[in-house]
């Protein structure tokens, strides 16, 4: 390393440190895995020594939530945005669809795999587990409120619906691991037709792309996860 | 250890070894997970040297595998049986439902999520899982057939309609890890409705307790697990 280079680290803000070990953290959890999370793992890949990550996570359990936390608003945020000026509920609703199904998002399901077995025995994920779980949850049912208002969807329950769709997702999700190659096309279109269904749209309706109109389809887990870092959303209390 | 109990144990067929060892490996899996099944470990529980189990299991990876398999191969011949003498395929598919919700299933949903999460580093367990997958597959496709035959369920493609169904079991299970408090019915009946529209069934048809007949509604994973030992039809090669 040369000494201009450790300059530059050194003079690092608290804020800027903290977000390069998330960042760096999220990048280890979405490529190999949340075992792989390591107090001294994330300190190589940043060429610093292990006492800095400790100084920022004294727990490595709240490194690894963190991480997770980090991976998991940041794929929410591009997937499902809050803000949505660009197109109306629908074209967002066929765009979340169509990039859930696509391979960028193997590493997001690989993930909440990860994380879900992982709470088992970790109390701290699974406290965060949770939390992106209802954050989702919120989120599909704030799209799916709006698509009612604007007279686009049908539904007596929003809630119950937005739950519906992730149920299936999570279920399409969950074989991320395995070979897919046999899925029947009724299977491979169970989230879309399990949103026609709760909605009370026509056959079709959330195709992509006829559906998605001028929203672009892509997808990158990694950058997803830097964006989250840097907008500071997760609601962990920096050391 | 007294010796009768040694004599006792040497006498033992190979047979019978290999059966002990792989029940109480499924019954590590089942109860703290497959990262514990380990020659160590089951040694200890059978009170054996480690050298006795790598004799019938000379690789860890094949044991986590016959584990995995024997808790799932148990798992479906209880909750989804070849044989059906006992009802119509709609009351068996109502118990089904029936069964995969309840309490007792968990462990087996948190088997599914930790065998799906080490499939992404384990090769031998990837194989076992995708064949126990479509073993799944193949069952349920079957009693729907049968259910086609009889008049009982309407649907052009019972292969597809089964994948449907056990991927929303899937996305429910995938949850048993975490807070599924605040669930409403429409999910918790989610797996349900899907089978009601997937074979073109009035709501309702398949609720428990009124659809499942005289067909009993209990199942414990450890003693469906003892069955599959027994029973032996996993498909893997004895050493």
């Amino acid at each position: 390393m040369s000494s201009s280079v450790q300059r530059k680290r050194i003079r690092k803000s608290p804020e800027a440190r903290r977000a390069e070990i998330v960042a760096t953290a999220a990048r280890v959890a979405l490529t190999e895995g949340l075992e792989c999370v390591t107090l001294r793992r994330v300190a190589e890949e940043l060429a610093v020594r292990p006492g800095l990550i400790s100084h920022y996570f004294p727990s490595a359990e709240d490194l690894v939530a963190e991480a997770f936390s980090v991976a998991a608003l940041g794929e929410l945020d591009a997937l499902l945005p809050a803000e949505r000026p660009d197109g109306t509920p629908a074209q967002y609703l066929a765009r979340y669809f169509a990039l859930s199904s696509g391979e960028a998002y193997d590493d997001i399901s690989r993930l909440w795999i990860n994380a879900r077995h992982l709470s088992r025995y970790r109390p701290v994920l699974r406290e965060r587990v949770t939390r992106m779980e209802l954050a989702s949850d919120d989120r599909l049912e704030e799209l799916i409120r709006d698509g009612v208002d604007r007279g686009e969807f049908r539904t007596d329950d929003p809630r119950s619906a937005a739950i519906q769709i992730l149920v299936v997702l999570d279920g399409l999700g969950a074989h991320a691991n395995s070979d897919r190659t046999d899925r029947p096309p009724a299977v491979t279109r169970l989230a879309v037709s399990t949103a026609e269904r709760a909605l009370a749209l026509p056959h079709g309706t959330l195709d992509a792309p006829g559906a998605t109109g001028t929203l672009p389809l892509t997808f990158s887990p990694a950058d997803a996860a830097e964006a989250a870092v840097t907008a500071g959303t997760t609601g962990a209390t920096p050391a």
